[in-house]
C-alpha cells in the first residue's frame, strides 16, 4: 500500500502527540510519594535505574528481576503481635466451647484468660501449640473459608481498622513501582503460606503463586467421593532466617536482586540476595515512630521486641554491608494508606 | 481535537485492515499442526475455547487459567530409561575414580559393570542410593553446572540425539497454544526440581519459578565469606502420586484447570484438577508406538514398563471420567521436533 505524505502524517501526528504527552506524565509523576526526599528513596530510584538501564553494566534482564518482601513488620504491622498470632487467639476463644479440657490447660488457658503474660511464659513451644490447635484438621478449602470470615471482621486493637487497611503506604508504592519497570515481587515470610495466600491478591497485588511463607503437611485424601488437601499438625517448611534462601530456591529457583525485611529473621535472604552478581539492593525496615506506628530496637536504644526482634549484629552488618536501614519517621511521609471512605 | 471525516477514515482504514488480515490469519492457522484432526484434539480444541469465552457457562479469568504437565513420558521421552537415571548413571561413572570402594558395593558394582539388571535387584532403594551420591554434596550452583555441563554432550541412546531434543512436538504446540491463550504453564513432575529448571525454559519455555517438582533439603551457610546452599541427602519433597496436589497446592496455591499425565503417578494430580468447579481438561499420554517411541501398557495389551507405570485401574478411571487418553501413535503425526540443522 503507497501512502501519500499526508496520510502518513496524518496517522503518525497523533500517535507523536501522546507519546509526548506520557513523556512528560512520567516525568512529573513521582512514583514514590509517601517517601521522603533524600538518601533511602534515592537509593531506591537509583537501583531501579541502573537494574532496569540497558546500556549498563548493572541490567538485570525482565526474566531476573526478582525482589523479594518479608511480610511482618516489612509490609504490614507486626504489633502488638503477628495478626496471624491475633488470628490465633481468636480462634482459640471460637472454639473453646468444643474444648471444655482448654480451660484448664496451658497455653489455652491463658489465652481464654486474657493473660498474655501467662502465654508469653509458654513461649515458643506455646505459640506452636496454638498455632497447631487453630489452624490444621481440616481441609485447605475450610482453612481459606475461616481466614477470609475472619479478615472481613477483625480489627486492630490500636488502630481500629482491618489488618488488610494495615500495610504500608510507602511500601505498597515499592511493589508497584517495581512490578511498573517489570519485577516480579515475592512474598518471603515466616509466615503461614495459606494463611496470607487469602489476603495478598488484594492487599498487595501479590497472586498465591509468588507468596513463599511457612507451611504444615497436607494430605491427599477422597472424602466421599471429592478429593480433599487435609491440614496436618506438622510442620512442613520453616520459612525464617536460614530457610528464607532455601526456600527462595525451593519456589523461584532464581536468586532475588532486591530484598526487603525488618528483623533477624531476614538477615541471610538479605545475605543471599547481596551475594549475587547483578545490581542488588538490601534494605531493612526500622520501626522507630512510636506515634504514628511502633517504635523498637535496637538503634537509638528502644525497646527489643518479640515480634520482629533485630539484633545489634543485624544492624551492625548492615552498616559494613550495603543494606539500607530505612526509618520509619524520617524517610515515609505516610504510614497507611487513607482510610477507605 | 476535531477532526475531519477523511483523517479518521485514514487513522482507521489501516487499523482496520490490518485486524482483517490478523483475523483470517488467526482462522487459517492451525495452533496444534502436530495433532492429527480427530476428537482428541478437537478436545484440546474445545477446552480452551469453553475456558476462554468471556460469555459461556466455563469461562475461566486469566488468572486462573493454570495448566499442570508431568514431565516424564508427558513432555519428554522416559524410555529406556528416566533421562535423570541416565544422568546418575553417567555421574557414577565419572566420579568412580575417586570412590574405589564403588567397585565392590551395590548398587554402584552393577553400574560400573553395565549391568542393569543388577541395578533393577537393588530396587528403588538402590535408585535412591544413586540418587544421594550423585545429586548431593555440592552447592545448588555447583549441581547447576554438573547437569548443564553433562546436558550439552548426553545423547539418547536409540534417537542418538540430545535429550533436550526429545521433547514431544505435539506437547510443545500445546504448551504454545496455551501460553497465547493466557494459560500459566507449570511442569509437575516427580523428577528432580533443580535437574530439570536447567532445562525447562530453553526446552519448554517454562521458568524456574513455574516447575515444581521432587527436591533434597539444602542448608544455608557461609563459606569463605560466600553465602551458599548446601545440598544434603535427605528427601525434602517426593513430588509423585499423592505428592502431586500436595506440591501444586504448596507452589502455585490455586487448582489447575488443566492436567496432563501419563502413569498412575499423575492420577491423584488429575483427581485434583477434575474436581476444580470450571472448565478441566485431563489428558493422559499412552505409549503406544513403538515404531516412533516406545509401546507399553497395558492398553492393548502391551508390556508393563517400570518407567511411567500405568496400571489398569488408572485406564479405568480416564474411562469412568472424562479424562482423554492420547494415542501417540493415532493423535500425533510428529513425535519429535525436526532435528536443528
Amino acid at each position: 500500500m503507497k501512502m501519500s505524505r499526508n496520510f502518513r502524517v496524518a496517522l503518525v501526528a497523533p500517535v507523536l502527540a501522546f507519546a509526548m504527552v506520557a513523556f512528560a506524565e512520567a516525568q512529573e509523576k513521582d512514583p514514590l510519594p509517601s517517601w521522603n526526599a533524600g538518601d533511602t528513596k534515592q537509593t531506591i530510584l537509583d537501583f531501579v535505574a541502573r537494574a532496569t538501564d540497558e546500556t549498563g553494566p548493572n541490567y538485570v534482564a525482565p526474566a531476573d528481576r526478582i525482589a523479594v518482601f518479608d511480610n511482618d513488620g516489612t509490609l504490614w504491622t507486626e504489633h502488638p503481635m503477628y495478626t496471624q498470632l491475633a488470628f490465633a487467639l481468636d480462634r482459640v476463644k471460637a472454639l473453646a466451647p468444643q474444648h471444655p479440657e482448654w480451660k484448664t490447660t496451658e497455653p489455652f488457658k491463658s489465652v481464654l484468660a486474657g493473660d498474655m503474660k501467662g502465654l508469653a511464659k509458654s513461649g515458643e513451644k506455646g505459640v506452636a501449640q496454638l498455632v497447631m490447635a487453630t489452624h490444621t484438621g481440616m481441609s485447605t478449602a475450610e482453612f481459606e473459608t475461616i481466614v477470609a470470615d475472619w479478615f472481613k471482621t477483625a480489627k486492630h486493637p490500636r488502630f481500629d481498622r482491618p489488618y488488610t487497611e494495615l500495610a504500608y503506604q510507602p511500601m505498597l508504592e515499592v511493589l508497584d513501582y517495581f512490578r511498573d519497570n517489570e519485577f516480579k515481587t515475592y512474598i518471603v515470610s515466616g509466615g503461614g503460606i495459606e494463611f496470607m495466600r487469602v489476603i495478598t491478591e488484594d492487599v498487595y497485588g501479590i497472586p498465591p503463586e509468588q507468596v513463599v511463607g511457612s507451611s504444615v503437611k497436607t494430605k491427599f485424601e477422597i472424602i466421599d467421593g471429592k478429593p480433599q488437601l487435609t491440614r496436618l499438625a506438622e510442620v512442613a517448611f520453616d520459612d525464617d532466617k536460614d530457610g528464607k534462601p532455601v526456600g527462595i530456591n525451593a519456589f523461584i529457583g532464581k536468586r532475588p536482586v532486591a530484598a526487603f525485611g525488618n528483623s533477624d529473621g531476614d538477615r541471610q535472604m538479605l545475605e543471599w540476595t547481596a551475594a549475587g552478581d547483578a545490581a542488588t539492593l538490601m534494605m531493612l525496615v526500622h520501626h522507630d515512630d512510636g506515634t504514628r506506628e511502633y517504635a523498637y530496637g535496637p538503634a537509638g536504644g528502644l525497646p527489643d521486641s518479640p515480634f520482629g526482634h533485630m539484633s545489634q549484629s543485624t544492624l551492625d552488618e548492615a552498616d559494613a554491608s550495603d543494606w539500607t536501614v530505612i526509618s520509619m519517621k524520617n524517610d515515609w511521609s505516610a504510614i497507611f494508606p487513607e482510610a477507605a471512605k
